[in-house]
């Protein structure tokens, strides 16, 4: 028997997310259906982040147990010929036996990007929110200060979260411009249910002057969903790093 | 009667290319359909840059006439409300009425988007094209010196191509790398057809190790098409400048 982790890159939009649902199709789905087929064996991955329906990952993680005589590093090459072209197993390797992605300390990072422009741009439609009104970046970098640290991230999750705790430390929040875009980049030890997507929407507010940056404060302390901003669509949304420390 | 000078941007990803055709979807045909459904006249517009199929852009320009009222400046909003989000107006104007965008000189942009990896990345697969075997980006920087200024350019040109002359003016080329994506950026007075495609397939030929970059100088000469590296898969090829002047 060999645990086995998978670093797993994947466009979300053709997805209903990565868990496995009745109707529709998901990341795990896919792993599961390709990976049983190449070694043979009833497989079942366990994922590292459940992302929603049309979110994107650069790297999520997902770790099984096989039987399998094939080398561990050589998995991603001969799953890689099954998968579709959205899918792809960027790194194979053998992990300890007790290794579980969800019980690991570790560092995620995600980016969520938003196109500003006059109208869309179609290149990028797929892997950004399109944002008609200007933003004050200064405003929504100072409102981002607000949110590093250990806090209690209540006011910035969606109900249907089973999480016990609603406390995350965030480790560092940046906005990045590159011409048009803007990209904002969060790490943490862990995110709640839509907890970088309403942060976003959150910034987004503080950026249109709709919310004074300092307001962010009374948001975290109310421990309220409705006092924060919106939850801004799936397609912006990206896994970018993921460290197990 | 008003001239309206179009700048589209697109994914050419669903697309059999710019022109209209018997069978299959087209950039040109969606404009048409749209425009004169939205003006209530029959609208055909004229195209600066006949892209290829599966081909992007940024800014293609597209002229037509319309006796509309409608402010030329208030097209593109109106327009975008029909269109498919794969194609999205950027700026409509007026234009002179003598004004034809094959007929200008001009300067045009395009850029070729290579990913470098183990793996193809889902998230970049529509925009680039993947490559395994390792290049050497400062061998091909040397090739593509080689390219630039007046030249004919008949062994980068395609059969089926309806140019008179295939003497062309390449202004730049440059190399870009951002982390494994290479991006090669080349700027003329216009291009043949597949030109850009095969100059980047001759490049990545150079960077892997097949030809000498001094080879260049000799493909040039030859004036064959054979002699020329393989014509590079349309998806990595974006027109992303266009410059009237």
């Amino acid at each position: 028997m060999m645990r086995v982790r998978l670093q797993v890159a994947y466009d979300g939009t053709a997805y209903h997310g990565w868990q496995v649902q009745k109707n529709g199709n998901s990341i795990e789905g896919e792993l599961n259906r390709h990976l049983s087929a190449l070694l043979q064996e009833d497989i079942q991955v366990i994922g590292a982040s459940r992302t929603d329906a049309g979110v994107h990952a650069l790297c999520n993680i997902a770790v099984f147990d096989t039987e399998t005589r094939m080398p561990a590093e050589k998995i991603s090459y001969a799953l890689n010929q099954r998968l579709p072209e959205d899918i792809r197993v960027q790194e194979s390797s053998q992990a300890p036996s007790d290794f579980h992605p969800r019980k690991c300390k570790s560092v995620k990072t995600y980016e969520y990007r938003i196109w500003r422009g006059e109208f869309p741009m179609p290149t990028v439609r797929l892997y950004s929110h399109f944002i008609y009104t200007p933003l004050d970046v200064g405003r929504m970098r100072e409102a981002a200060s607000f949110l590093t640290g250990e806090h209690d991230f209540k006011s910035f999750c969606s109900a249907g979260s089973q999480a016990e705790s609603t406390v995350r430390t965030v480790y560092r929040i940046e906005l990045r411009e590159e011409g048009k875009m803007l990209i904002l980049r969060i790490s943490g030890n862990g995110f709640l249910y839509n907890m970088v997507r309403i942060i976003a929407g959150t910034l987004v507010e503080c950026g249109k002057g709709r919310y004074d940056p300092v307001h962010v404060r009374d948001i975290l302390q109310a421990r309220d969903r409705q006092q924060a901003g919106p939850t801004m669509p799936a397609r912006g949304l990206m896994l970018t790093g993921y460290e197990f420390v």
